[in-house]
């Protein structure tokens, strides 16, 4: 069952409008996140990134943060859902509207909600840095937009090379994020992440995971990361809100797997925070 | 009346699946073209880059040149276009799949075709260039797929300027396009246009004037530009396929209505072409 415009429908009911923005120009955000044995994990903090994006974008959002909450429980046990681990996704797009790319006066915005069962990944992964580049001078560089082509792109490259992930330098040739995750690695005993201005999407799992090492008393470094510098990284650690933390057994050629047992270590923490 | 996947439908049968890749990932391309009293112009040029954009990104396309033009017929027949100046759209997904980024193996591609009233613009207009950037990092930049959200936000931005027309930098500062369209410039006597691979979409009507220009004995170049030549010109041009061949009569703060008629001699070859 999928919730549709405030009504939750079956697969066949539900619709979206051909002429709908978020279908003709990716005019549109999205969300996802998990819930663990039926609770939501952080579903304010995506909702205060939906809303924030929202009105950087000039976009309405139909909803506030309680009748989100209220939707998404009532689709998790609809779906039966609400004793399992979901994925759930939030898309809003800016509504139907004619062709052209001005958006109308007073278009409706779409909402649409899935929740799905959540399947593990295991906790390592192998990764390729793909030709592919982050669009660091664009602002949609730093949201969650429906404009996600260039991420499926870089996905697909990394799999040609025999990777599961996908990490992206920007055009000024600095390392932004992966595919599918924010970046982290170690070096020497600091743990650095690029900053968001280098076209990286401020991941609530990176926040998450900032906190946690704050929390840890590691030494944490928001700053742009030249991929030479990865050959020299201790570990590298991908971090999203469904996989939580990733750690990378092989960049391209080389062995990562003989970590010192930080990304352990920052699991942990992260999944007692999501256990509570 | 909708076309899409082989039906001819009303707006509200016409159906995108909330699960179509197009609407969840901007997992898909379009095309838009003009017909000129019922008579498409470049429907062929059109379908040919629709099928190399989607053998390049490993899409289906459901349909060949013949069936396309049957379909696009047959849709401003029943939407009584038949007679008149229209804009047809066609857009293709990958078609329905699960969560996440990578491809089922057997999806069937999504097709659609919209066909309305092309209202004519006058031949000049105002542009702006706007400080988001085009990513000639990517091999999206150079092909019109639906993750277009960047182009909405720049055509907003130089709304926002008083001005109709945005012009996009790409990441290395260099002129790539316009929201909208292709751009030329002419400095001295020679007619200058970015090359593809400064993030250029390889529009259908640019390749029309680089012909045009050609035929009439213009000096032609296909180079880099950098803003401040911009500066120079003593024409700029905006192509598309729909407004054809558009001059900026102001570019930012500078007046460049007085051009010496190169933009009206284009236009004229132009419009004979479509009138054949």
């Amino acid at each position: 069952m999928i919730y549709v415009n405030g009504r939750v429908l079956s697969p066949l009911e539900a619709r979206i409008d051909p002429a709908d923005r978020g279908f003709t120009l990716a005019d549109g955000l999205f969300e996802t996140l998990r819930a663990y044995r039926g609770r939501p994990f952080r579903l304010n903090a995506h909702f205060d990134r939906l809303k924030r994006a929202a009105d950087e974008l000039d976009m309405l959002l139909p909803i506030d943060g309680t009748m989100l909450a209220d939707a998404v429980a009532e689709l998790l046990a609809v779906n039966r859902l609400d004793n399992g681990d979901a994925t759930i996704r939030i898309t809003l797009t800016r509504g139907t509207g004619p062709r052209g790319l001005a958006p109308p006066p007073d278009t409706k915005p779409t909402l649409v909600i899935t929740a799905t069962a959540y399947a593990a990944l295991p906790d390592t992964c192998t990764a390729a840095i793909v030709d592919i580049r982050r669009n660091e001078g664009s602002p949609t560089s730093r949201l969650k937009t429906l404009a996600y082509l260039d991420n499926v792109l870089a996905a697909g490259e990394a799999g040609r090379c025999g990777a599961e992930e996908a990490i992206l330098l920007n055009n000024a040739g600095r390392v932004a994020c992966a595919a599918r995750a924010n970046l982290f690695a170690l070096l020497g005993d600091r743990l650095v992440t690029p900053p968001i201005s280098d076209g990286v999407l401020p991941g609530i799992a990176r926040w998450t995971v900032l906190d946690i090492a704050d929390d840890l008393g590691m030494a944490v470094e928001e700053r742009s990361l030249p991929p030479a510098e990865l050959e020299q990284a201790r570990e590298i650690l991908l971090t999203n809100s469904l996989f939580e933390i990733r750690s990378v057994a092989r960049l391209d050629g080389r062995d990562l797997s003989g970590g010192d047992g930080l990304a352990m270590k920052l699991r942990n923490a992260y999944r007692a925070l999501a256990a509570q």
